[in-house]
């Protein structure tokens, strides 16, 4: 049966008119390659499944490839087919190359926050986990439902953050995202469309947080950051209806939020009906042995709680939540549903599966116990080679901020910044993460040690030390 | 090393304090069960994984789980570990149950378009392309890179959508999304950042795309459908800055947009500057052998072509696509940049692999016999049954429009929806589609034949005709 056979081609548009099939065939071949639609190394349908497709002879089709190849717009190679001709030259001349990196750095060592070891992904365990979520996943889950996420994961999540995090919550608070931005821009439009008009930051951050605020019309104000984390009491001068806050590990000072602090900005929410919004974005990475809690425990339906999986698994996967005080739930469904829809079902059943095998907890652990010794290594380092370059922010996280000394103050930190960079070493100053106006004191440095390779991490120290060290 | 074996455990956050770690372990551990943050299940970490995170002796904790356990707080059971117990009573109550399904028919019997047989998801297929991007995935697709979308991906896309749909374009000019929802979402934000306020839609059409529009706080107008599709020549009369057409097959009415159509809305396009949103949902299903290419084709630079995997393989994916107009490529970026960020990588680099793999055309050309041979069961059983029911869009896609007899005019279309569900068989009016004020003249009912999976396709039809067919 030809059109049995034909079911397991290749498709491919062209109109042809009758009579006179084999010449139009001939003609809206050669323009679709003459005018780039068919790209060069693009394979086209067997002679015989075109010639199912548009009802003509099997010989009409293999005749004109021929013709064709012999013009040099096709090749035929015995086994693989009849393809575009790779070296045929297009009106539209060749395709763009998309840059392969938008971001990365050129330099060989990179010590910039905010990505961990993306080599350290846990592939095989990520795909046996997709294996079981492709093998055990309802049929609904390739529907349309559950704008708010998937029930499977979202009661696994309710489980892992008030087992890790201290969060309170049950799933029916909890929505998924596609990153920490996603959660943030879900959580500014719902609060606008309820009359919101300006959200606080904290005086240092991360950009793309602002400016997810300022994509949905939210005025940004700023508070100042200090030992004891973000300064709340400034809020109440702000007239902020929310305020963004890092309280485990301050991004990117380091600190955390005291508890005195927690109770006042709880307070703060209560007494104005303003929203506290908890990035915990690197929750799972604390070396001492004082755990710091989440925030929302103190104020479940003042917090939405945002947590990721960037940190502690991979930026790319772009899987994140936001755990949300009851009154926002609703708000922000209608927010996801007209803006995104919902979240990807397998890979949410793949995280879901990925964290109830315990695979999630092994991973954290692990990561863990590797970060950690990488920030001893760092410190070992100072100790030894720039004994007084104080850091901030070493009992957790996967960076620390240096404050350069008096000996190093000819230099800005961007110049120093530049002069690594000379030497092959990406690294960002304080500075980059200024979300308030004005100018620091102090030139800092953030540097980060979740991103390096291993083998590459001891070099990167080496740079970065040969700058800092006493001549 | 009892460091090293703790890695492989599990997480738990628990505050204790120093001297008195036995009765300050005891109260944490109670308070977390008592209060709801420890679920009823929940696993806790072995005793000595516990006593090395806390830095406490092992036998303290072991003595802690015993306690509990003897108060019925939690259970040991040999081999799998000390959990809480499934019995115990939180001051929350149980977690509240998410409803499984929130859109979802609970009737036996779908005959309502819009979603494909998500049975003939090609899981095995799905698994075998996702081991293939795991394997060959650069490790900078874990990272934050490439906003707009993997480049991999954006190249086979640009490949595959000349060869099948005519698009002319580059991968550079295509974002990935997460449905068409989403592309329409972006498009409208960045139309607004330029001045955009109104946007027309079809008068038939799927509502969720006009509450995506509205969300942006675009305002909405509509044009009206006939057989020759959209009444494209209306628009001059409504000021918009951009169009949604469904042009290979009108939502729902199933009706091509005229060769003449196609030159005057491109025409409209360049005299006033306004944007085509080409919405091709269904574009890979046309059963005739007279293909209708995209309309992208005739006016690259004023149309936006969305795409999406929604039914040629499954909604639950979230994988789609937008060709845009060069000049709106960056202004879409920074949309999605500050709004979502990026797309998930391995998704992205499966949908890859499945596309050049064949395995894309392959499930597209397996579900086009199997629709088209349904769509013919359709018509089949209406010709024996119901002759003097006349359909609109066979050609292509996966539902008809029925056009009610006078001899039914007793009902409107939503009286004969509710006199279905009463059988068991759930399908929808015309009505439901209506985007613009007013009624019909003719009750219809749009009759969607992807749904069913395939024991039940043959009941579903029986149903049917025997609320259309004559006494």
């Amino acid at each position: 049966m030809p059109e049995e056979w034909a079911t397991f081609g290749t498709d491919l548009h062209l109109s042809i008119s009758r009579p006179g099939v084999r010449v139009s065939l001939e003609r809206a071949l050669r323009t679709a390659v003459q005018d780039g639609r068919l790209r060069p190394g693009v394979r086209l349908p067997s002679s015989r499944s075109l010639a199912s497709d548009l009802n003509v002879a099997r010989n009409t089709v293999a005749e004109v490839y021929a013709q064709l190849a012999a013009e040099g717009w096709l090749t035929a190679r015995r086994g693989s087919g009849t393809a575009v001709s790779a070296q045929v030259a297009t009106s539209d001349g060749p395709a763009p190359e998309i840059p392969p990196y938008e971001q990365e750095s050129l330099l060989p060592y990179d010590l910039r926050p905010g990505t961990p070891n993306v080599l350290a992904f846990p592939r095989g365990a990520w795909l046996s986990a997709a294996r079981a979520a492709l093998t055990n996943a309802p049929p609904d889950a390739f529907g349309y439902d559950h704008i708010l996420g998937r029930p499977e994961l979202r009661h696994a999540l309710a489980e892992y953050l008030g087992r890790v995090r201290a969060v309170r919550t049950t799933p029916d608070r909890i929505v998924i995202a596609a990153g920490t931005v996603h959660s943030l821009s879900m959580l500014c439009t719902a609060l606008k469309r309820r009359g919101a008009s300006t959200i606080a930051f904290e005086a240092y951050g991360w950009h793309a947080l602002v400016a997810a605020a300022r994509m949905q019309g939210l005025r940004t104000v700023t508070i100042n950051v200090d030992g004891a984390g973000a300064r709340v009491d400034e809020l109440y001068a702000t007239n902020a209806d929310a305020v963004l806050l890092t309280p485990a590990h301050q991004f990117p000072t380091g600190y955390a939020l005291s508890a005195e602090r927690r109770r006042a900005v709880a307070q703060w929410a209560r007494a104005t009906g303003g929203l506290i919004i908890e990035d915990d974005y690197d929750g799972e990475f604390r070396y001492d042995r004082q755990p710091v809690g989440a925030l929302q425990e103190l104020a479940p339906d003042r917090v939405a709680y945002l947590g990721t999986t960037s940190k502690s698994l991979a930026p790319g996967l772009r899987l994140a939540w936001a755990v949300l005080p009851a009154d926002l739930v609703e708000s922000v469904r209608k927010v996801k549903k007209a803006t995104v829809w919902s979240s990807d079902a397998v890979q949410q059943l793949t995280l879901n599966e990925f964290i109830r095998s315990g695979a999630y907890d092994r991973h954290v652990r692990r990561s863990r116990l590797v970060y950690r010794r990488r920030r001893d290594r760092l410190v070992l380092a100072r100790d030894h080679r720039a004994p007084d370059v104080p850091f901030t922010g070493t009992p957790a996280g996967l960076h620390v901020v240096m404050t350069l000394p008096d000996r190093l103050a000819a230099h800005t930190d961007d110049e120093l910044c530049d002069l690594a960079a000379s030497r092959g070493l990406a690294v960002h100053g304080l500075t980059t993460y200024r979300i308030a106006a004005g100018r620091d004191d102090h030139p800092s440095l953030v540097v980060g040690y979740g991103t390096p390779a291993d083998h590459a991490f001891e070099p990167a120290l080496d740079i970065l030390f040969g700058l800092l060290a006493p001549r």
